[in-house]
Order: structure tokens, then C-alpha cells, then sequence
């Protein structure tokens, strides 16, 4: 991981929590040490534990021991990880550590489900580019760590042509002509097609992979049988947890689900000095 | 609002999505100028105007006429927004617009319920620090729309002596003490108490607010009686909606839920080009 | 002290200083060590000490040695600190290390005059937001040196109703109203008002502290028994050494003054390679 | 002026005053315009307008009016600037636009005195590095607005060889010899020197300027007899404005003093909403 | 294009540049206007007008009209530009304005003699990461104004099995496989191989491109007939402008060369006020 | 040399190519040590070693051990640097690290053929302001290790008067003047001259420089006589390596060519995992 990037990301969380300063903590921790855990109070699976260890690095003075590895189970009641040093800084990195390890743990959770789901299928379960603006980065960490894979990362790592695109290029065939002319060899093509009459036509042209956009389980079956294995499938919208193994057809490669990102619950940790 | 300050965030945001170009629509869109919509896919209270305003201001080429005034309900079906302008422009900025709109309205839209059950009561629901790392200023922007009111934005505003600081310092009483020593005037000090013995500590010390941390309904009419309006209530702790009038007791000046942001689920909406 | 923010201050005050480099250091300090002492020339009380250390951390290869601890008295021929390393080093910071300290001190030495002009009085001496622009930060902190206590840091961290509010609201009662509806709890409220009647209207307004301004000893008394403890008092506007005692009545809870921050003087510092 | 530099600057000012944003003018102000004018309670030299320009400008919504030009001298009572537009712009502006007027104007005023002192010498004032960590291109501007002359702004645009370079090189003339082998041409070399030995010495060296240090008048007499116009002749050290005319020997090109910066008092002046 | 990410890199160029202040231009240009043009010393291909508008717009009151478009061809003699406004912005952003132009325009102008000398053939001419540190958006953009097109722009955008990333995984199958473990579908992959050998190895593998390094025309013509087809085949290595037209060997879709950037000269272009 | 700047423009460099991450080498590299070397695949002039080993320090994990010194001559074959340590960094690492090195050790090697070609004469070679955006501090770094001299940094450092001020002024005598009237004694004025008139004009005026721009070397003979040793003269425009020695006349101090950075080439530097 590009630890220097992990760090500009940290501190500007820092900033937002911290700015000039904290006004309880730097009153009321004098030359005090503490020891600290981070406990849960419900299960999941834990992502966030290399940021946690960073952030202490970067603060100074806190030995960090975790009790579980970054991906792993655990139940309510578990010991995620012990702290020991300097009790102000303990106390003013808290909330962050918290917030960080709370929220990614709830995606890396709720992917494990979807991951758990699809078990055995072969198929896998994408992230898309509907996350928090400017978090990003960690909220696509939390997935790998669940299991899930990553789609592109943002709109300069690949080419996803989707409705809007075509509307405004008078067609997906237009639109695909379009991209081709000039695009780098390094990236691929992916199209959302609405039907399979848009599907045939997506065959035609030189792309990567097919999004079905919205397409019932039975679509998805014809959908299939008509790319005959020439494009990668990626099946999209209106999957959850209930229908997703419905959508695990022989054939499909990719199941996208924003959701998993922007529909999970946080875990519930909490830090307590001892 | 400070716009300077929006505007670097949004840069932010836009530097996370956009980077180096946008690889589909820098090749798709030549001059083409287009038109668009934001439809709501389901019902909600309108977050984030302001910031999609601001948004496309910066891209430049887009006139936005919003059909829906911030803080308003809307209803699946709904068009929100209207876009009129450069196709690039707004084929580039969809994504982070609709992200900032979707999470900002779903923190609106859950802070409305809270408001909604505590209707007629005088009581103000409050949110807390528990927010998505980095997007803070947004979450609880978010929270007023909808009616509620925030709590401290972050370390330096604000006085908040919870359970660690006090096993830290030995103790409320002397947590207080150290504080009142040297704290600003500008800033008030609120103690987080576990149990009715603390409160009554709390209250022959020098503090503005007590925050009454998971205590029972009972607990909280109990609570309410021995302070006698010397200090302001504040109950906390494992509120949901459901429960949430239940500790809308006279008395009691704020509860506080972190869940009315990190516990939102995003609106559904989506652009399209006509 | 949030030491990632002191860091990101200290970097950019390098980087007005120091820039693509040090012409006359970098020809001609080749590889030798020196020894130098930081001395004072007049007497004052020191400030600062926390930030030197910082930047030399930064910078690196010298080894500092404070001979006087933070807000102690120092007289002249003092030796404040001792440095040994880099002769490199030492040169280039000699500069920001000394403007660091000069002017922290002298806001220290300053305002350690209005606290001994108070002392016994147990009324405290406020700063205010006339500082120099990007400096606040650091001057707020040489005013906690010198014994006195910082008022609101920025606009964002407390309410302050002043005159021009007033004018554009029509009038006191208005201004409080509209703050009121929707402030956080988590701020205080201070209300400045020009006269009697003024604050008669703001005693029935839901205030924390009233600010009289520019009110003479006579009349601080009046208002003080017409306040009758009901909120607390702050005296501004044209306090001096001078004067700041006969303004020191009881009743009053804080004296605030700008000047001692903009009206300090440097004190006089110079370091020497031995 | 390079602007773009002077808006990240007050950028940067911005965000320490304004932050998050202003709690009180954000409540306050609605949809009001407002007039206001910034009138002067006492006298002095005006500096500063452009930034105050550039700073309503970056706002928005303010149509600032200059009465008095930059650099001329203003009396008590009199009204530097009117304002008109947005109320809540002129309410959040006010702080920083006035920290920088009063600083500024301080600086000019005082600067003006020294250049007073010096009419028909011919002998120019310089500032020094003594300067506000991160204020430096500021204070530097004023001393020009005030009729002075800058010494060089960093250690990155000139040489300037002082007492503890020469202890570490070894002496004035290995000193020089260590900077002349690589400096490039485009920078000058100046020498600060103790005595008249030591100004003998560097005359026999490659040198564009010498600075008397702490030396008397009568000392500098001899020194610009011995120095015979072969180099150009500073004087720093000691000096105030009783004494700088003393100094003004012919034969002297320059006197400098960190004093007409770091010794300046703000200057008075108010915003007033009319 | 992402013009505020443009706009971002330009004002960090003026801060190189310009910093604190053009000492000449400040100095001389009073209220000046003048008509300046940028003419071509020497032939080429033009790029960077773009930039050139945009710097002139982010320093304001200049008017910028080009006489030749991006992309086409100049010859020496030709007027490129036409200036009309403020003297002293055109004479300050001169430097960066021709830097921008000649640096770029010397990339297009090389970029163009290999698409000349491949015209017909059908393959693609192809930078790499060999770029001047920071400077890399505007180098890959003026290789698509010559006509050649970008190979990945950094290593957050695809996979690149090289030669070292083999020798640490212990083979080229071994490093496919924990590439294709958990990669991201949005990504290609791509590898290099040094002979035949591993070619025939690659194929066996999941790779979408095989670059064939430092292979003579006859061995890339032999691995094409390997090949067949099955992936992209990249011939990289050894390539100049004397032999890139035998290294078209049917079969083969791109050539890519560092030296397409690192390699090319600035075109000869000056700036006069007339 | 400013480690903190270097730190900076390093970390920016680094975001250029590792963004949000390396694909290949995070999938790729597990807990894999390597020991690597730097080879030279053609002969030059080493410089950028001390970037090299303060990227290495940045990034962690990987001891840098140079085999030459910066400043030395490397043939083909020679290894240049040892590198030993954590596979992950030296992979991610090595493209920055070789573009600095080659970038840079071109720089170096051209300006030592210009130097050599100088030798014995006394005169000096200068870089000039022509130089790719943002890589200038790099850039002129390396002209110093080729032991070549810098001419000035940028804008801010020094007062050349060109052509086309002289023509927005009204001539050089106007130019001067003005520039005279207000410029702090810290910079040197340099002016450029056409013809022997110009030089003659300037002779008159107070300049510390005069560039002859295109002058032919018997014109440069004849203005030396002209000059007299009344001023320093830099010789420019049209130099080349062919015809350098003859443009090193007694008399001329300085020959600068923005050539010995633009017309430098990449040395050929490969990193190799052993």
C-alpha cells in the first residue's frame, strides 16, 4: 500500500477532528499512561487495522497490539486490539481510530455476506464508484478485506459507457466508435446495455465486458447464451442479499452492487481505558 | 456558508473521482450540449443543493435549475433538478453529484423521522463526532436540514468529559477541576455520567451540560428530578427510533444519536439525460 | 497539542523562509558541528520553547537543551537554550527559531503584566481575534503562556453578537432570536452591548456572557449590580496597563484586550555560535 | 502583485478565522444588504487596500470603495473604505480585513516616520527578516507602501554572511572564499562586520555590500572613510527613530531595522454597518 | 479535459516561477498595454495552447488568440499566438507560457515523425512511464496531439508484469497467478517477456497484452506467428526512428518508446511585445 | 539543501506515479526482500543521488548503498547505486528513482562537456529560466553537479531586463530608471543588449550585468573593449557546444545556454532485481 498517500489521507482526518487542538484531552491528561482495548459489542469482520496502526504512528507514543488480523471474524465481546502509552494521545486519536474501524468493518461485513452468498459459484461481487466523496479509497480497502473485488476505481482507470453516454453520442455503436479512435491500449471497455436487442449489438463492436443493466434472472440466462462466452458478464442493479444467488448464472462473471459500500452498517466498537 | 471552504472540499472530492480525465466522456462528448434531470427512485427529504449548485458552478457550462427547494420532501417519480448545459460537463460531474445528493439526503431524511417522533415535545435531537472520516462538515450540514441540531463539530469547540477522560484523571470531580483551571470561557464543558451517584457529583461541580449515558427512560425521569434545572440534559446511549420518544421526557433539553448519520441509508436518485 | 498541526504551521514557515534553499549556508557550512546558545538581551517571559523543539525535530541533527522552562522569567545575559549539531542546521533555523520565539515571548511578557495587574482580583484577562493573520494559532498560545486565557479562537467556535449584527438583525432582541433557533447547544452565546438599556434587554434574552463595551469603571459598576449574577460579565474596549485594575470590579468575570497580543513587543533575543 | 499568490495567502487566513463556518452572521444574517464603511480612530499611513480588494472579491457579493489611495496618510475620523452588498459577507470579512489594514497601515506609518527622518539624505530605509512567521510578504509590502526599501525576503535570494557563518568557516575570509567558488552571479554578497579590522578585511574581498554592525556614528565615519566607495555601506544594529538621522552619514547607502516591522504599532481603525 | 486538475498544476508552475514576485516586470510595467505574438523559430507540431488559454485566463486581462490550431503543423516564421492586454501579465507568464509550449510542441513534433514513419501499417506508437518527475499529464498529453497514443499513465491504472516483478515472484506464472487471484476486472494485464520461451508461457496465461522486449524484427516476427493472435502483442526496447518501420510486422498492434518523450527536443519559439 | 522542500516535491512526484497504488506490485510482492542494482548502460556524469536516497528514506524498508559519488563519471557497465531491502518498495520505487537519475545525470553530463570545453578560460557556464515546469529546483541542482553555475532561480531573485520590457518602457534608459526608483538593494540588474549602441546606452546607467543576446564573437571582442571592466559580461544566445570556446573571450565572465537542460538526454540507467 502506498503508505505516503495512507498518511495525507490520515492527516486531513486529523484536521477535521482535531484542527487546533483538543480542548478536553490537552486539559486533562497531564504526564498520564494508559492501557486501552477496542472491544466490540456486535460481530463482523474487521478492516482498517493497518490505518489504525498508522494513525498511532503517526501521533506518537502508543504501542498498538492488535488481537485480531486484518479480515477476520469476531464476535461481540472480542478484544480487537490493545493500546499502551501516552493517555492524551490515546484519548484525542479515539474517535478517528473508531470511526475508521467501525465503518470499514461494516463494508468489509456486508461483503463477507454477499462473498458468502455466492460461495461456491465462481462468481464475483464488485464495488462500484457510489461511495462517500473522498473516502473512497478506504471504503474500496474495506471490500478487498471482505472478500469482494474492486470495479474501476474512477473515471480515469477505465472506460464504462453507460445510458447517459450513449444518449449524448447518438448510440452505443457511435459511442463505442467513438472511444475507440483514440483510447489507450491500457484500458478497457466496458458498456451497460438496457436489453438484449443492445446486448447483440454490444457483441458486434470491440468491448471488454457487458454490464446488464436491470435484467431479470431469466434475461440474464438468454443474455448468456447469446454472448456465448464472448465478453465477460457483469450483472447490475437491483441486486441484495435475498436475489444475488439467483443472479450467480453459469456465464456470469461479475455481480456489481454499490450497496455493498453505501447500504452497510457501521460495527459497533468502543474504546475503553482501563 | 463558507464557500471558499466548500469549494476546496468539493476540489477534493472531485480530484478523487475525476484525477488525471475522465477516459469515457473526454472522448464521447465533443460539443455536444445536452439536457438532464435528477429523478427521485423513492421518497426523501432534499439534502445538498447548495453544494451541486457550487459543484457545477466550478465545472463552468451548466445552468442547474432545482425543481425541489432544500429541506423539502420529495416523492419517488420527482424530478429534483434540472441540468441544461455542456454534456462533458455534466456526464463528469453525475457521479459526485449524486453521491453528495444521495448520502446528504438519506442523513436528512433520517434526522426528519427523529424530528418527526419528537414532535411537540421541545426536545432536540442531536447528532454526534461519529461521521464519516474527512466528510464531516457535509454529515452534519445534512443533519440540520432535516431539522435537527449538531452537536460539537469536533475536538476544539467544546468541552466533552466522557467516561476515559475520567478514569484518566482520577475521577470526575478532578476531570473538572483540571479543566476549569486553565479552559477558555468560550467554550462550555459537558460531562458524560454513567449513573445517578455521578450526576449528583456532576451537578455541585461547574459544568453546563450532563449527558445521561444509556440510561433507562426511568432512569432519565429520575435523572431529570435531581437536577432540578440547574444544568441542561442531554440523554444518550442506545436510541433508536422506535424508543426515541419514550426519552423525550420533560426536562430533558437534547438527545443525541450518532446513528441519525452513520445509521442513514442513501436516497435513490438518478440522472438522466433526456 | 495537536503536534501534526504545529508541524504543518512549522513546514510552511520554512518554506517562506528557507524556499529552494539557504544560499550562504549551504557554500559554506560543509560538514562542521558547532555549539550554540539562544541569550536574551532584555528580560521577558519565555515562550515558544515547544515550537524550537519541534522545528529542530523537523529539521534534525541538533540536539536542543531548553536551560529555562516555558513561561518562566528571563532576565538579561540569560542563557535561554543551549543547541549542539549540524552547524548547518543551526544556521538556517537560527532565523524562524528566533521570530518564533521573540514574538511569543513578547506576547507572553505582556500579557504576564495584566495578569500581575489582576492578580488577586480573580478576574481573568482575555485575548481576542485581532492577531495576525496565519500567526492566531501561535499567538493564543504565548497568551496561555503569560497566564491569561484565550477568548473564542475563530468565528466557528462560539456566538459573539456585535454591534454591526445588531444593526443588520434590527436590533439585539432580533439578533438573539434568530441564533437561538438554531444554534447547537454545544456554543455559548455573548452578547455586546453599548449601554444600560442595553443590557437590561439582553438580560431577558437567552444569553451566556455579556460584553460591555466601552463602558467606564462607573458605569461596569451599575452593571454589574443591574446584571446581579445572572449571566457573566466581560469588560472590552480601551483597557491599558494602566487602567485594567480600576476596571477589575467585582462582579466582573473577564477583561478582554487585543492589545495584549497586536500592542506586544518582541523581546530581545540573539543566538550565537560558540 | 502575482495574485494568484496573494489568494492562496488569503486563503489561508480565511480558513484559520472562518473554518467550518460563522456561527453568529450565518444565524444572523438572511437576505440583507448592508452599507458599511471602515473609518480610522486615529492616524496614519494606509496599507493594505489591494488585499482588502482582492479579499471582497474572492467573497463575492461586496462592492468595495476606496476614499483614501494606498500609501497615503489618513487622520483620525476619517473613512478609508465604503462598503456595499451582502451583509453576511461584510460580517465575516471584517476581522480579517481589518487584522490586515491595522497591521499593515502600522507598518507604513511607522516605516513613513524612519523615511521622514531620513528626507534629504539620501540614505534608505530597509526592513530585515525579523518578520510574523508566514506574514513576511505582507509586512515586506507595507514597508514599501510606507516609502521604504526591502533588504532581501528569504535566504533563498541573496548571500548575507553574518557573525556565525564566520565562526563556523572560520573567519570573514574563508567565508567568502567558500561562497564566491560556487554562488551563482545572479546573487549579490553582503558582509556583516564587527570592527574596523574586520571592515579593512573585507574590502580586500569579493563583496557588494558591507553592514556596520552596532557600530556609532563616529565609528561608521571612519568606516565610510576607510571603505572609499568600493563597496556600499549598511548600518544596522541600535538603531530608532532619535537616532537614525545620526546615522545618515554620507556615504551610507542604507540603514536597516527589523524594528520598522516588528516594532510597529496597528493602527485604529472600525467597521461600521451604517 | 479536467480543467481544475489543469489549473491546479499551471498554479503550482507560477509559484516555481513567479513566487513572491516578478522583481522586473513589477517594476516596469506600469499601466501599460501592449500586442505581443509567439512566433516559431523553427517547424514543428503545435501543442499546448490549451494551457496557454488557461494560464492567461487564471492571470486575467489578457486576450489570447491563436492563429494555428493544436495539433497542426508550423514552419518557421509562423506567428502561433496573438496577445492583447496588460503588459505586465504577458511579460510575466512569458517564460511558463513558452515552456509549456516549446516543451510540449517538441513531443508532438517527435510523437508525429513516428506516426509519419508507421503511417499505413496499422500499428500504434505508444509512450511509456518515462517521464520528467511532475510533469508527466502535459508530456502524455502532447503525445496524443502528435497522434500517438498513451500506453498506462502511472501504476495505479493497470498491470505490468516486468522483468524484476518476475524474479521476486519466482516466474511469470507464478506472478500471473497472484496477480489474477485478486485483481480488479476493470484492469488489464499485461507482461513482458524476453524471448520466445516465455512468450509460448504467457499464452498459457490470463494476460490481455504481451510485450515483446528487446526482440530483433525477425524474433517479433516469429513470435507473432506464436502468437496467433490469442493476445496484443507490444514490441518495446531498441526502437528509434531509423528502424520503427520494421518493427511493423503485421500481427503486432503497438510499438512503444520512452524516447517519444524523454527524447524529443524543444521546438524553437519566442515571444515579442511589438 | 532544504530536505523538507526536497521531502515535499518527492512526495508529490510519488503521487504522480503511485496514486491510490501500485496494481502489480502490491498483488505481486508478499513479504519478498531483493537486493537490486542500478546499472549504467552508457557512460555520464552521476547526479540526483541524494533524491535517490531520500525517496528510499521516505518510502521504508530498502538500505541505499551508492557505488559512485554524485558528481563522478560512470561508464557503461559500471553499477551505480546498491539497493537492498523489501521487494514491495524497491518495485515501487524504481521508475521515479530512474527518471530522477537519468533525467538529472543527463543534465549533468552535458553541462560537464560544456564546462571541459571551457576549461582554462575562466569563464562560466549558466543555465537560464528554460526549463520544464515544476522540475526548475531539479533541473538547476543537476547544472551545479556538471559543474555548471546557476543563473537566477526565478522571477523573484534577480532584475533582468529583456527586449520586450525595454519596449513596454520605452527604452532601456526608462527601463532602468524605473526599476532604479524602487528596487531593494538585495538584487543585482542585469540588461540585456542588441548591438554595441545599447551597450554603450547601458554603460551609462546603473546595472550590475549586461548580456549580450546574439551577439557574433568578434561583436563580443569589440564590447568587452566598449565595457571596459566596468561591468560583468554574460554572453547568450545561439551557443552551442561547436562554438562555445569561441564565445570565451577575456573579458566575458558568464556564457549562458538554456540548452545545457532542454538539449540535455536521459543517461541510460536500468534498475535490475538480482
Amino acid at each position: 500500500m502506498n503508505r505516503l498517500f495512507v498518511r495525507s489521507q490520515l492527516q486531513r482526518f486529523l484536521e477535521e477532528d482535531w484542527g487546533t487542538g483538543d480542548l478536553t484531552t490537552e486539559l486533562i491528561c497531564l504526564e498520564e499512561t494508559a492501557k486501552a482495548v477496542i472491544r466490540a459489542k456486535s460481530g463482523g469482520v474487521l478492516a482498517g487495522l493497518p490505518f489504525l496502526q498508522e494513525l498511532f504512528l503517526m501521533l506518537g507514543g502508543v504501542y498498538v497490539k492488535p488481537l485480531k488480523s486484518e479480515g477476520s471474524e469476531f464476535e461481540e465481546g472480542d478484544t480487537i486490539v490493545e493500546l499502551d502509552g501516552r493517555a492524551d494521545v490515546i484519548l484525542s486519536g479515539e474517535r478517528l481510530a473508531l470511526n475508521l474501524l467501525q465503518s470499514l468493518s461494516g463494508i468489509a461485513t456486508r461483503t463477507r455476506e454477499f462473498v458468502r452468498a455466492l460461495e461456491g459459484t465462481g462468481v464475483r461481487i464488485l464495488d462500484t464508484r457510489k461511495t462517500t466523496p473522498g473516502y473512497r479509497f478506504f471504503e474500496k480497502y474495506a471490500v478487498r478485506v471482505g472478500g469482494g473485488h474492486n470495479h474501476r476505481f474512477a473515471l480515469y482507470d477505465m472506460v464504462l459507457i453507460k445510458d447517459n453516454h450513449k444518449r449524448v453520442a447518438g448510440g452505443l455503436r457511435e459511442a463505442v466508435r467513438r472511444v475507440r479512435e483514440k483510447l489507450s491500449p491500457a484500458y478497457k471497455v466496458e458498456v451497460e446495455v438496457e436489453n438484449l436487442e443492445e446486448l447483440v449489438e454490444a457483441l458486434e463492436l470491440e468491448v471488454d465486458i457487458v454490464m446488464l443493466d436491470n435484467f431479470s434472472p431469466e434475461e440474464v440466462k438468454e443474455a448468456v447464451k447469446i454472448a456465448d462466452g464472448k465478453v465477460e458478464i457483469e450483472v447490475s442493479g437491483g441486486i441484495n442479499l435475498e436475489n444475488v444467488r439467483e443472479y450467480a448464472i453459469e456465464g456470469v462473471s461479475y455481480i456489481s452492487s454499490g450497496s455493498i459500500i453505501y447500504g452497510a452498517s457501521w460495527c459497533d466498537l468502543s474504546l475503553q481505558v482501563l
